[in-house]
C-alpha cells in the first residue's frame, strides 16, 4: 500500500517537538487552530477544518520524545483506518521529524492532494516551533484553486 | 516501489502550465533559477542547485498540454533511473497538476526529504504562474535546519 512520507528538520529539542504533537495547544499551533479532545494515550483528538471537514484520531501508545502515533477514526473515507506516524530523532541542535501517513488503500487523487497538504503543515510545525507562529487552518497554505 | 505523489491546482490554462514545464525560462521560474540545457523531446535539461547538487533529466515523449515526463540521468544516487511525471488536467478555469516521482528503490530518509521539498516546489510552480513570482532555488522554502 502506498504511503505519504515527509521529513522536516526543526531547530528545537525532541521534547519541544513532542509537546507540539501531544498537547492541544501545540497541535492548534500548526495543523488546525480549532483542535480539541483528549491528547492522552487512548484518547481521541478532534481536528476541525471548518463546518465540512473533521478528523478524529485515536492516540496510540507513544514513546516519549521519540514517537507519536495516531489511528484515524473519522475523516474523509480514504483516511479511515489509516495511521499517522511522527518519528523524532535528535540531530545536533535540531530534531528531525520523519512523517508517515500509512495504510492508504490506493493512490487516489485525494492522496496526491493530502501529500502536498501534509508537507505544508509540517513546514507549519517547523515554523510554529522556530518562530512561534505556524500556519494552521484557517491560515494554511492554499494548494488548490478550489476546495479539495 | 514507493512513489512520491503530489497535486496542486493552478489558476492557469493547461498550456500555460505546460510551458512552465517545457521551457528553460518556465522551469527557472519555479524549480531552480540556474537551469539550462535542451528542453525538447530527447534533450537533456540541467538543473543546478549550487556547487554541490545538480539534476540532469532526459525529456521523454510528452503529450502537448497534458503530460511531461523526465528520466533522471544524473543526480543523488537515489534518483538515478527514477522518472518524474506531471499530468495536467483542465478543471474549469484551473489546471490540476498530478505529480509523481516514481521508481524509488526504497523509502529512504532522503526520499522523505525530497517528498516534502517537491511539495514546496510545486507550490512554487503554482505561485510562479498565478503571481509571476515563484520560489525557485536559491530562494526556495527551507525544510531542514541543515543541508540535506
Amino acid at each position: 500500500m502506498p504511503d505519504i512520507l515527509h521529513a522536516v528538520g526543526i531547530k528545537a529539542t525532541p521534547h519541544q517537538v513532542y509537546t507540539a504533537l501531544t498537547t492541544i495547544k501545540g497541535l492548534a499551533g500548526w495543523w488546525t487552530s480549532d483542535t480539541d479532545g483528549d491528547p492522552e494515550t487512548g484518547g481521541v483528538i478532534h481536528f476541525h477544518f471548518g463546518p465540512k471537514a473533521q478528523v478524529d484520531t485515536k492516540v496510540l501508545e507513544p514513546k516519549r520524545d521519540t514517537l507519536v502515533l495516531w489511528e484515524v477514526l473519522a475523516a474523509h473515507d480514504d483516511w479511515i483506518g489509516t495511521k499517522i506516524r511522527f518519528e523524532l530523532r535528535q540531530d545536533g541542535d535540531t530534531t528531525l521529524v520523519l512523517f508517515k501517513h500509512e495504510g492508504w488503500r490506493s493512490p487516489t487523487r485525494f492522496m496526491h492532494h493530502c501529500s502536498t497538504k501534509w508537507a505544508t503543515f509540517l513546514v507549519s510545525l517547523k515554523t510554529s516551533l522556530e518562530t512561534g507562529k505556524g500556519t494552521p487552518f484557517p491560515d494554511d497554505v492554499q494548494i488548490s484553486s478550489k476546495a479539495a
